[in-house]
């Protein structure tokens, strides 16, 4: 059933130790323990104290001082553990809803995050973390690494089931890359706020899997047409996906904000953001579908399209009110792409885009990104007193005003637009070597072209060769 | 198959769409961010500092201090999200036991309980939270608004599969609206102390429920018997719900508990609570179930009844020693409801209980509310030292003796049945509008009146329909 | 289908009740509360306050102040939690791989695990946290419950599928005595440092395990063959298990560690070291499987045995470096183990280790031991700075040289296998007494022996039915 281009016998071991051994040699030389994670520079101003810890009750803590409990991981870690969660099982698991693809989704998923997440390390490092020729690392350079995944990840749903795991390793090396750059130029360069990443994450991730996808456009996928769909069971698995990143996206948009009202404010419009979305999404997949039957693709997706429409306006004070009103267009703007927009791009602009990544990040991102500019303009400074400087620090400082500050983030937008595009352009045609095994057009969507698949239940081909046997008998 | 009043086609984007306008226009008008999530509020006292924050790594953090460290987002944010898992995954997929019911559990679970926040934050905040005409916002209110939702789930438990989304979503509205009135009565008149909910929450919800399903009763359900069941996959997604739910007990309970040892003793308490609750349950079930074989219903759902249980004493002085008797009754409690009392509650109160949550949150949830002002009255106030403020704050200001505690405590319990119970009653008549488009009684548990679904394995259909096929080739 | 040994209606209940009896009165007995989590003892410096707390927002909370923010529930809590999703949610759904097994799989875990975190915080506190005769208890206690709980599991997983649930209850509480007992010697007489259990946790369980299957040996186990692998959607309910276990690893190993850097740097070190691990599982799977194809017992398993392998040298300054080459290295020898070592095994030394744990937990957590030697020799300690007394609190008061506390690490190893071995052998033939009703040989890996298990699909039964039936017709 593998063909000789498919076999992925020493091509995927060899790239991943390739990969693999790269990495942790560039660790070995560039990546050092930053101050929260390094014994020496945590505890130097703590006095020597000969009391041993030697924990009272099996497995031991040592004894805490007020500098222990300033640590930034216990400030952090929650944030990112649902951070964490969100990209191995949110996208893994939302991405099993085809019928025999459900390996490959949680697999793949977890093969190219692994990747991602080390070389987003070094790669994010090296724009923003370099002291004296180092990159610094902990929990707040975990979560980034964990963004630019995210961002992979979005990518990947464009190409699911089209392309083979050496194409999507590659895919993720270079996308990293340029992620930090887009990253670099939006908020080192510019000084756009993006804290959950509606434009370097979503509207990035997305355009540049859709220009990915173009390129890699299959003229004959018809061929596959009758696996890319769902089954029952596998619409359930997805809904774990699912609602795993629904409830998380607060944490998501809040990670990295700064510490205190920020982050406790973007949780919360975050939240509202999402409950609203949910309603509309619901509303509209019963409107558009079929005898107003509710319709799972819009439910597993569209309702999660509040949680980017918050991603940069999120820290601001958006409020409430101001949250559930994005949530609310962004769930009808993503079902009407699924619904109406999806199959023109696949018909005319040849965008076949497995996941809906157009309608549930691309155009919810740009949405996010439009909202945090108006937001930004709008808002008036003094809105947000002595705690503007945690949200639009240049204003604060009398670098900016706040206008100049929305002109920013909507230079940004268009600036990630413009690299995503131009990025997937490039990437694509090199995951068009054909040594990097793609699968036939005839068996897309289908796990056993790359997985040993167990001798499972296989009632309809059987049901077929009972029917066609009996009735062979009959005949004769 | 959808007949013209199932048809949701125009019934459920209309009613999500008012329900959402309303609910957005309330919060324009209503809410605003509390002291803990408003920059300039929390901001207030903090020296202008010009230092920009712009994090050193990817999307920046900003400079901290100590009142930062001290917003209430790092003490109850952790349990929010806990709790959300709950209301979400665990009651989601708890219900997911039904054969073909699944899209509705997780689906119509997510739909109503993303209505019911909202809801809720703004009823619970009108009576609880006005400061001059607004509601105040943070991560309190939303684990608050969270836990009224809950309260819905459990209803929603009682009605599954007889019931269509736009039932769902008109009870919830009522329910949320008679939630926070009785929380009110018993929190704010009473001084009730009922942290986990084990009245509030559970009991409500139970009664509720129960009272619903008792005027919607359908004498001819039968005819939808043959789905109303498991199969194989279906109890494990099931099973997904129940440990989540089982895991984050402890949080539930904790969660708006007083900062520091209130909430730390809640949880550990709650824990052992359910670990020997989990013991009695398995103890039951094999001792009641034919040939001593384990019953997935008893696992999935008395296993928790220690939760329910532990609601209201568990921030109390009651001991590891006093949660695991309390935990060990409730799970044979629970047991013995499913296996003897439901039957009972069907046949001659006509109380069609699908889930059984008279079993899982009913029994357990006045077990919890009669233990809770058994403690009350039996532990000395001694015992609590200065942390009775924490627990008993109108014990700790002599306002009242323990006795008179523990007397609101059981006044609690009837006022909430009576509520309950009441407001079922209404409900239930208001539920029965044909508009509101139940299905029909040979159509229930049944995905496909509401959602489309996918063209799946239809083994047993094909089996029959092979069978007959190939005896009239033959007997012709 | 049940015969007499096998039927559980007496056994079971019995024994769940007696134990769980026993250890209700145990901790009326000898626990409890700790510092934090009691109410007397944790507010004994508090000025008696009048003002009452009474919440502002439904569930009220009180007023709080600097200590109750310095309550140890909000440094270990959220660690806590995701061991505890590791544990019931991990190490159960992992197991459900199986075809027919997966009530029993998850079922079982939660059982065994139920009762050993409660005999465990006897067990462990007898040893280690016994003050004036009484076990203290809080969240740390319970975290290390929760961990002697996962060394129960592992041996669960090596008996998997051929023990009945009162042989599982048996082992349970003879390993957790046992457990405590080398946890004792190693932590508290050794002062071995061993955060994430490599040695106490995974070696001990693993070895325990294989050597109780060693002496449960069934010649006749091929009869059950058909039933001891997976089909498609089990090995995704197993993907669930893995990927949590794989995500919250890093909160595992760091969930005991002293406050402050110890704990944000393990957390650290086990996510980069999980990273590189799956890179190498991916790859060696490919390479050693078949036509290149991924094998999903390699994913499911080998991927998380960097974070076995972090275990014991994670707390310390092994850097992101150090910590990739450890995973790297692990996943290596993981799936070398799945391809080549289990065979052997099972042939040579009569080992049927149902789920692998010699390749996930054994040689993994070996490799930890000894990686954990190793770096406690060779980094200085000048290193750590003022944070030595964190990690090794003898060398940082003098009482030790490192290469004095690297012998001790080793020996620690050499006292566990012994332990573990030894115990096991015991065990093992406890676990053979016919009364605990084990399954017969060709009623293994099937969870009808002990479970109510639904009217399900049994399509591939009536497949065969309805050939036969057609033949036979034809035939007369």
């Amino acid at each position: 059933m593998t063909d000789s281009s498919t076999n992925m016998r020493l091509k995927l071991p060899i790239t991943c130790f390739i990969l693999e051994i790269i990495l942790i040699i560039l660790f070995g030389v560039l990546v050092v323990y930053d101050h929260d994670t390094d014994a020496k520079a945590f505890n130097k101003n703590m006095k020597m104290n000969n009391s041993t810890g030697g924990g009272h009750n099996g497995h031991g803590s040592g004894t805490s001082d007020d500098t222990d409990y300033r640590n930034d991981f216990y400030y952090r870690y929650p944030s990112f553990q649902d951070v964490h969660v969100m990209i191995f099982i949110g996208f893994g698991f939302l991405m099993t809803f085809l019928q025999r693809y459900g390996f490959s989704s949680v697999g793949f998923n977890f093969l190219i995050a692994a990747l991602s997440l080390q070389w987003a390390t070094l790669m994010q490092g090296f724009f923003h973390g370099l002291h004296n020729g180092k990159i610094h690392i902990g929990v707040e350079s975990m979560i980034n690494a964990d963004f630019c995944t995210g961002s992979v990840l979005i990518s990947f749903g464009a190409v699911l089931g089209k392309t083979s795991p050496l194409q999507l390793l590659i895919m993720a090396v270079f996308e990293v890359t340029l992620f930090a750059v887009n990253e670099f130029i939006l908020l080192s360069i510019l000084g756009t706020r993006d804290a959950g990443g509606s434009m370097t994450i979503h509207t990035f991730g997305a355009y540049f899997g859709l220009m990915v996808t173009r390129i890699l456009y299959r003229p004959k996928l018809e061929q596959s047409k009758h696996k890319n769909s769902s089954v029952y069971h596998s619409d359930l698995f997805a809904m774990i996906g699912t609602i795993y990143l629904w409830m998380f996206w607060p944490s998501f948009n809040s990670a990295v904000t700064s510490h205190g009202d920020p982050q406790h404010r973007t949780a919360m419009n975050t939240y509202y953001s999402l409950a609203a979305c949910t309603l509309s999404t619901y509303a509209m997949s019963a409107l558009t579908a079929h005898d107003g039957k509710l319709d799972m693709v819009h439910i597993q997706n569209a309702a999660l399209a509040g949680g980017v429409a918050a991603g940069t306006a999120g820290e601001m004070m958006l409020t409430p009110f101001g949250s559930m009103i994005v949530g609310f267009l962004a769930g009808i703007i993503s079902v009407l792409g699924y619904k109406y927009l999806s199959p023109i791009l696949e018909e005319k602009l040849k965008i076949q885009d497995t996941c809906g990544v157009h309608n549930l990040h691309g155009m919810p991102g740009v949405l996010g990104a439009i909202v945090g500019a108006v937001t930004t303009a709008v808002v008036p400074k003094e809105v947000y007193g002595n705690g503007l400087e945690k949200v639009f620090p240049d204003v604060a400082s009398g670098d900016r005003e706040t206008t100049y500050q929305a002109g920013m983030q909507a230079l940004s937008l268009a600036i990630t637009l413009g690299i995503a595009l131009f990025g997937g352009l490039i990437v694509g045609f090199i995951l068009k070597l054909p040594v990097l095994g793609a699968p036939r057009d005839n068996a897309c969507f289908e796990d056993s072209v790359y997985w040993e698949v167990p001798g499972e239940e296989h009632f309809e081909e059987e049901l077929t060769a009972v029917r066609t046997e009996e009735t062979e008998k009959i005949n004769s």
